[in-house]
């Protein structure tokens, strides 16, 4: 997704479609990550991401943001061209810098930066909607959408926009120590993409949740392995099988610790055995029939 | 309250507050717990319940049910008379017999059950409308609204009529292990009325949450004097006070171990120890001043 | 064993349990919970439970009753004929719309419950004794047999008969928060059957172990398939494997999720993975020998 | 009570506690830990524990446990002329070099431990009974009376002798990770004295509850003063007060980091603020009455 | 201490110190919060903090921090006028926009940041050291120094200078669930001021520990009053007497609920009550004397 | 190892070696426990340990321990013409009994003991270290070395003896409490082996970690087969992957409960799960390339 000429024409969609399949693989999605930080990056950050835009923009954060939201638009139809609903990028954010409150954020800051990133990203949620794919943003710290609440900020400030949806990836939350089961029992109604990632979080004497500035491997909060973290998958899968969650469960590798080949080896299966078929009918369903009004009267003694 | 000449009548209200005021002491609430439950009774329950109503209404559901709604009414008259805004009571049950689902319960009735519930409460809610008073029903086992769930069914069954309301009492939701404090976060607009009461739940090898038909003394959960059991009452008032509650808190002693006399003493500054004063300002504001979007943009970048 | 002509004959049974097991499959036990649920039935719940009893038993408790002792008593036989020593069953109940002690009980009604508990049950534990086969409850919410405090009570209430005995099943603690593994370290002696179910119980600021009346997929407090709940099942097997447990260890599939067909193909091989061959030597046994009381006098120094 | 012509004359003791009863003291128990300690010492610890006896017994062993068996037997008779009925203290040890089971205790062996420990208690034990007085041992690291089992052990030696009492100290328990609570559910018809002691435990990753022969200060294991330990002496109160323990609770203190006179200035208040006066009535007995059979089998529906 | 002419002259110090002593109170540290932060400013925060800054340093940022070494200087000059021998600030901060990792920080830009942040205090480190006053960083969010891996980076980046010491104030550590004992454990000997101060942190579904740029109402962790938080003061106040902490114990009020006054009037005799007097003498030290060896070789069978 | 003639030709190694890798299986470890554990023997356990010795030696402790210091020298010749670089054993002990500290240990006992370890073992250490072999103490309860802090005491005393290293078996943690995890952190330098047990504890009202001198099934603290305990190995193989530990995982059967053959079966494949592959890039290492030191101060806005 990072040439210049995307794969929007739906012949090339075609023939890219019918090779991959044809290895007994399927594209599950496209992604927009990189694009999607730069569609909004606070100049402090500038010089960290110009690296993801090509060379022709860097150095211009105007230029920058337009190629890519124009990348998005294409990301839009190309995922349509080859027949995938869903589609994962990053919000970008203005506000991360400020992300502890000291000192004080003056008033109204939180609501202008927003209120700017909503005016960013309608004109991509509206090429996603003619298209009708959905738009994922994947809940993301360093992102301005890194929690619930600034989703529902988010959300509001597009006016509510249907193709505002979430890429769920349960190993974000356990970097922040949010609730990440309580956390779809909230929002399973916006869950349309899932990640399959493991984490892990062990404060000691010397950091926490900062880790300051140390790297991955020395953080107390670290990506692992499926199954090597601290993820309640079990809960996780059982929780989307009851929100009837219909969607792909993507496989993610970014573990500090162990070999990726080991990683995809392991995972696949691991994803394999928790996933979920819904039973249609109740255990205790033998009794079943009509609701008899008569008989309910009876029995509460009416 | 059990007497069956109440003391509605305004004169007689204005004497007794101004002698019991005169010894320094304040009338907070009126409590129809015993009435109340008469309104709904299944006939299951009959003989166990019937010792509550006056002796010519007993062995007879009807007339027991109609005496239990004119006291309530009586008691929205007696509680505006006295100067008091809430007023606490049970709601009687019909379906509490079938509380857990074997059989599993036919289907509507549930529903049928709220729908009766409703329609019974209807005039009395509104009766309570006309003189100003909420009605504040204790969530208690044993009743049909014994948690969340069931208040919200019987709020929606009543057309959502605005003197339905909470008393909160922390003990009753220790004892069916439901997160008191999320409850909090959830209900908090219709707690109107709090009464302060500890207990704990220790399970054993032997018996767990429905106790064996054993005596309060031995039943894992139990009820106890203010700071002997599991309650986090400084967080109960921490999240009172961030939500304005501006009501009372109400000392109730049921104990199985400790003296009642010990429980008022030690009871009575162990609320008034934690009863939060709420702060004004913020400790960040020395700031301040109004909000500045020419300043915010730059913050910003934009 | 639903039907009116039990399969009591020994010609019959025999071929039977040949056909079945030249399937290579095994009768491990029969069960008559809806029979034995029968035998004690409070009026409150006659309509609920009618529907388990033949039409012509029907709207005639004390028919129903009748029915139902004798066909436990055809399934004493019915084992024995089988080959099979273990029978499971519910004990009915007469108490269990007071689970909750709203109001008081009065004094001696537990003592009269059990007592008529006991006087039904007698009888259909004689004639297992005269067939050696020994009768489990299986302990669980609605009948008067739920925890340990009761099974105690009724054991007592048929003066210890020796049949009484019990099928542990975890789930139905899970739910009521029993500690369902200090249960085997009391009650070891007693448990003759396992039914292997696996539950989890997730308490929220809306509902807690009483459910508020709503369907199991809802509840916090409900069944899963193995593997997907919180039963500790590697400490149960050990557990068993200590007291030398030597029953069968039986799937049973109630989830509220999980597709019966998939619970069934996952458990199978699940249960295969905790049963645990017992050690026959000790893993320090390498000194051995008889004892040697002059040596010992001496280590103490004597 | 180390010196050699112990207070047991009847008048010496009416002058003692005369004297001390005038300065609103009372004298609430006598205590032999360090005689208790030398009728049973295993000759690993003979150099250890020598220096507990009077200079005439010391390098003789068997003197000194004559002499310490003396000291009992006059303990018990000034208890009495004290008007004491209780009295503390060790039962000394002759297995505790073998507390970790390695290499394997020979067959045996505990029982001969035992069977010695119990030939030389009886004795006193005997004249303990004589005078009425119940003798309590500190269960404690480093006796053979340290746990549970190990009382349960000795008292079955001595044929269940009915002078064979606890004195409960938790503050021991907390050190070996036992269950301080269930061991007063378990052994509470024994524990005729009580010491409030706190204490806590806080493993690391360089030592745990062995403790590395480090001094107290340093162990993971250690004593505090009353409030700054883990013991969870609510709990511990209210387990007392529902058992009706009848006796004192007298503060000791062995604090490795606070001052001994502010550990009592605090300790005395902490423990009058624990104390539970236990209530004569339950708090739903407005019922009442007496037992009515018919009513109760009316309610069953029998 | 934001006064442009600050009082470091020794007569103006013994006047101040003289009034506020008779007074009854104790001056017992300054503070250079504000200024210690302009000593390193990233320009994504020039306009948040240019407000600490007299108006004529104002966007002007290298005037400002040439301001603020002089104010720290000034304020080691006072601080040893008043008799004070500790003194707190803030770090400020260069890398903290970089706080989570997205994108990975290149090579060497933790390491370039705190060489630049200790270039900029080593003079004014030298300063307090001429006056021998230990400067103590507040390990705080928001400032390079936020957790005890960046205090060893700026440690040993400035050489580990004797005067680069800590002001330790646990809500801090709540707030990014650091193990705030450990850490007392770890870094005791740098530990020269404590502020007392409470807070909690309750993750929910919606929100984690970067709080979704909400104010501090809302925010899952939140400073509270003294005894209304999370903090284990016992535990705090335990290891600071066990490492012979003799500095002061500072209460600070910083609640989101709380009102000020209140905070106070609760937060002093809670301090009060969780001071240590240290023991002077261990509690089992009856035996004493000096080391025998001969005696110590016969116990260990040498 | 225990023969008189030991394996320590070369050419016999040799053969040895190939007999047995032809059979596809490989030799990682000699081991000494038994021998080890003579080195160092308190009087009080003479009896217990003579059986480990041959005959000639018994009841002779100078014979005992020259026999076992030649055992050891020869141990490592064996390991090293076996192609092994690290051997296991046991330290012995002299002050094991003293491991619960009353009555006081008097001063200088517990330096006293480790230098005369530290003197029998540093030939020993020495002769490993002529042949380049690590040896490898269990730290084990009935030791001297049964923690962190008395390793470091027994390496201290040795001189920082660099081939004083550590067998590391969680095990032994788990049944003393000790933080096993944490342990690898401080430890990780000297872990040359790895014994893979599993253990659990259980503690109960009855018994704690002292087991009152129960057999292994009935101790709270007891061994378990690989995946039947409370050991989380996911996070010890993690740690040791981090840590770079290269050494073997070597399957331990101690199991109370299961059968060995079964715990073999089991096992094998257990470990194998648990082996991490290291990944030799990391996940987020698209950017790369070499320290840019401008690039670096132009990020932090110098």
């Amino acid at each position: 997704m990072t040439s210049k000429r995307p794969p929007t024409a739906k012949p090339y969609c075609d023939e890219l479609r019918g090779r991959v399949e044809a290895c007994g693989v399927q594209i599950t999605e496209l992604s927009t990550h990189l694009q999607g930080q730069l569609v909004a990056v606070h100049p402090a950050y500038d010089l960290s991401f110009d690296g993801f835009a090509p060379a022709e923009c860097r150095n211009n954060p105007a230029a920058r943001t337009a190629w890519a939201v124009q990348q998005l638009k294409w990301a839009a139809k190309a995922s349509r061209n080859l027949g995938i609903d869903v589609h994962v990028t990053f919000s970008g954010a203005l506000l991360w810098h400020t992300v502890y409150p000291w000192p004080q954020r003056p008033q109204g800051l939180v609501e202008t930066g927003f209120g700017e990133l909503a005016k960013r990203w309608l004109p991509i949620l509206n090429a996603f909607d003619e298209v009708g794919v959905d738009l994922c943003y994947e809940i993301h710290p360093g992102e301005d959408l890194h929690d619930g609440v600034t989703f529902e900020r988010f959300r509001e400030a597009t006016g509510n926009h249907k193709r505002v949806n979430i890429l769920y990836d349960p190993s974000h939350f356990v970097l922040q120590q949010l609730d990440y089961l309580a956390y779809i029992d909230i929002y399973h109604e916006f869950i349309k993409m899932f990640h399959v990632k493991d984490a892990e979080f062990n404060a000691t004497g010397r950091s926490g949740v900062y880790g300051g500035y140390q790297g991955w491997i020395d953080r107390p909060g670290r990506f692992r392995s499926l199954g090597d973290g601290q993820v309640d998958f079990i809960s996780i899968f059982s929780k989307l099988a009851q929100y009837d969650y219909d969607g792909w469960a993507v496989l993610e590798w970014e573990c500090c610790i162990k070999d990726s080949e080991q990683g995809a080896a392991e995972g696949a299966p691991f994803i394999e055995n928790h996933i979920i078929k819904v039973t249609e009918r109740a255990f205790d369903d033998f009794a079943g029939g009509q609701p008899d009004e008569a008989l309910n009267r009876r029995m509460l003694g009416l």
